[in-house]
C-alpha cells in the first residue's frame, strides 16, 4: 500500500497555534470504498475558524480535532478513482479532505462540489468563489444590507474574507475603511479599491479612524474583536449592522479574557446606538447566489483575486500559525500540495 | 408666588441609586408662558433606564441629570392652564414634566400626547399603554419576530416591560418563560400567563432554566444581564433573537466590570449560534401600532395591567432605589403625586 503525508495535531495550542503543535506523518493511502471517490489534494485553503476546532471543547463541538488526527481543512482535489456516478475521474472537486496528500471521501459530503476548470485560477474555489466570498457577501449583503453612500468599516481588510468584503461594499456604492495590521498590508487594501485603511499597529489608530469616518459607521464587518472592536464600535451611526463573521484576536483564549469585563460596555452601546450584531455562516446565508455574483463580478473585472500561496503540504503548519501572527499575507492563505 | 415640592439630584449614586442621593425641595410653581401648558402632576413614571441618566458621563449624553436639577421622569398630568390651541383644560396628558407637583411645558414637547380618560387607569398611560407597553411589543413582534410555537425568555419578568412582553408573546402562542426573583414575584409572573417562571435566586437557577426549555430558547427578551444572561444564551437555538431592552443589573457599573472579560464569551456564542442582538427604541419601533394593539388586548381581557403604585412625590426616592435591589413590585411602578 503507497504511502502519503498528512499533518496531524500533537498538542493543543496555548493561545495562538505554533508550528510545533503539529506533526507531519505517513499514512496510507486510503482506497475508496462504494459511493466514495479517490481524490489528489491539489490546493488546500487555510483559514483562522480552524483554530476554534483545537480546544479541549472545541467551539460548538462541531470540527473539533483529536490529538493525534489529521487537520481539518477544505481542499481542491482531483477525482483519481470514481465509484460514484455524480463524479468522473479527472473531475476536480472541493470537497473537506483534512490535511492530507490523498483522500477517500463520499460523494454525498455535505458541500462537496465540482470546480470549473478554466474560469479562474483553481484555488480560487478556496477563496473568492468558495466559502470566503461567501462569508464576504452575505456579511456586506445580507446581514449588513449596506447601501450607497453608507459607510463601512472592516477590520482584518487584508484577510481573505475582508478584501472581498471591501470590493463588494465598494460596488454597491458604500464608502469603504479597511483596518489592517502595518503600512504594507494597507498599501495593499487601498489597492484593491477601498477608500482608505488604518493601520491597527498606529499609535493613534483610535484617532485616525475617526478622522476617516466623518459621518459614523453605518456598517462594521467583525473579524477582529478586542482593542479594535472597541475602537470601531463608538463611532457606529444609530441602527449600525454589525455582521459578526469573526475575532480572531481573541480565538486563543477560551471563553473569558483578562479583565476588565468589557460586557456592559458592550451592552451599553447595543442599546445606546440600537446595534444590530449577527452571525451567519457564510456557505449557508451566501449560497450559490453569492458565487454566481462573484463570478460575474470577478469575470467584469470588477473584483480582484488576491492571494498568498506556500508551496508543499509541510509548510502548513507554519503558514497556519503565521495567520495568527499579525503577517503580511494579503488575501485567501492556500497552501499548494501538489501540481 | 405660590410654592411646590420637587425633587432634585443630590449627589451621583454610587452603584445603585440610594435614596440619599436625591433631595426634596421647594420651588415656585412655574408660569405657562406662550405657547405652553400649566400641567399638575397626577402619576410619575419610575423606569430603571433613568438610572442612566445619573452618571457624570450620562449613557450618551442624552437625558444627563446635573447635581441639584429635577429628576427626570414622564408623567400623567392635568392640564390647569393652556397658552396652546392643542390643549384644553382639563385635558389628561402624558409628558415629561421632571418629578415635581407642577411644571410648564411647551405643547410641541416630543412625545407629549392627551390620554383618554376613561379607557383605562390613568396610569396606565405610563405602563400597558405607553411606553413600557410599546418597548414590551417591538421587542416581541418587531425585534424579537416571535411565532407560534416558539420558546421566548424573558428576564425581568415580573418588571413593567417584562410583564407585558410575555402576554404578548403568549397571544402570538409561543411558549413563554420568565425569569424573576423569589417565589413571589414568580407566582405573580404565573397568574400573568406566563407558562412557567424560573426564580433566578435559586441555587440550582441555571438547572431549573435549562429543564424547562427542552427544545432550547428561540427568543430571549433581554432586561437583566450579568449571571441571568450567562445561563441563558448557551440554551438558545441557532438564529435565536435576542432584542436588548436593558441590562439592569450592571446600570451602576460604569463602562466595565469586574473580570474576567466576558466578550469573547459572548462573541463565540454570536458566531456559533448566528445570534441577532438589536437594541431598539421602544417608542420609536412600537410607536402608535404598539398602544393600538394593546389598547384592543386590554379591553378583550388578553391583556393584564399590573401595577405597584406608591403614595406621594415624597416616595418616589425609596422606591425609585428598590428597583434596583430586586424588590417585590409587581408590573409598573407608579408614584401617585396627586388624586
Amino acid at each position: 500500500m503507497a504511502a502519503m503525508r498528512q499533518v496531524v495535531l500533537r498538542s493543543r495550542p496555548a493561545g495562538n497555534p505554533h508550528p510545533s503543535d503539529f506533526a507531519i506523518e505517513e499514512a496510507p493511502i486510503p482506497q475508496p470504498g462504494p459511493g466514495q471517490l479517490l481524490l489528489k489534494t491539489l490546493f488546500l485553503s487555510l483559514d483562522p475558524y480552524m483554530r476554534l476546532g483545537l480546544d479541549e471543547k472545541p467551539f460548538g463541538g462541531a470540527n473539533g480535532v483529536s490529538i493525534g488526527a489529521p487537520m481539518i481543512g477544505s481542499t481542491v482535489s482531483e477525482v483519481l478513482e470514481s465509484n460514484s456516478s455524480a463524479f468522473a475521474v479527472g473531475d476536480l472537486v472541493e470537497a473537506r479532505t483534512l490535511w492530507r496528500e490523498f483522500a477517500a471521501v463520499n460523494d454525498t459530503q455535505p458541500g462537496i462540489r465540482k470546480i470549473r476548470r478554466d474560469f479562474a485560477p483553481l484555488s480560487a474555489a478556496l477563496g473568492v468563489l468558495g466559502m470566503p466570498g461567501q462569508t464576504a457577501y452575505a456579511g456586506i449583503v445580507t446581514i449588513g444590507r449596506v447601501k450607497a453612500g453608507e459607510t463601512v468599516v472592516i477590520s482584518a481588510a487584508a484577510g481573505a474574507v475582508g478584501c472581498i468584503a471591501g470590493q463588494i461594499a465598494k460596488i454597491l456604492g458604500a464608502r469603504v475603511v479597511g483596518i489592517a495590521g502595518g503600512p504594507e498590508k494597507c498599501r495593499a487594501v487601498v489597492a484593491l479599491g477601498f477608500d482608505v485603511c488604518v493601520d491597527y499597529k498606529a499609535p493613534d489608530f483610535a484617532r485616525q479612524l475617526q478622522a476617516d469616518v466623518p459621518g459614523g459607521v453605518d456598517v462594521y464587518f467583525e473579524n477582529v474583536g478586542g482593542a479594535v472592536t472597541r475602537a470601531v464600535l463608538p463611532l457606529t451611526n444609530y441602527g449600525a449592522r454589525i455582521p459578526m463573521c469573526g475575532f480572531i484576536s481573541m480565538y486563543g483564549i477560551g471563553d473569558t479574557g483578562p479583565g476588565p469585563d468589557q460586557l456592559p460596555w458592550l451592552m451599553r452601546l447595543i442599546m445606546l446606538k440600537g446595534l444590530e450584531i449577527r452571525g451567519f455562516v457564510g456557505a449557508v446565508v451566501g449560497g450559490a447566489k453569492a458565487i454566481e455574483a462573484l463570478e460575474t463580478w470577478l469575470a467584469a473585472g470588477r473584483v480582484q483575486l488576491r492571494e498568498t500561496v506556500y508551496d508543499g503540504l509541510e509548510a502548513a503548519p507554519a503558514a497556519f500559525s503565521k495567520m495568527f501572527e499579525s503577517n503580511n499575507n494579503i488575501g485567501k492563505t492556500i497552501v499548494r500540495v501538489a501540481r
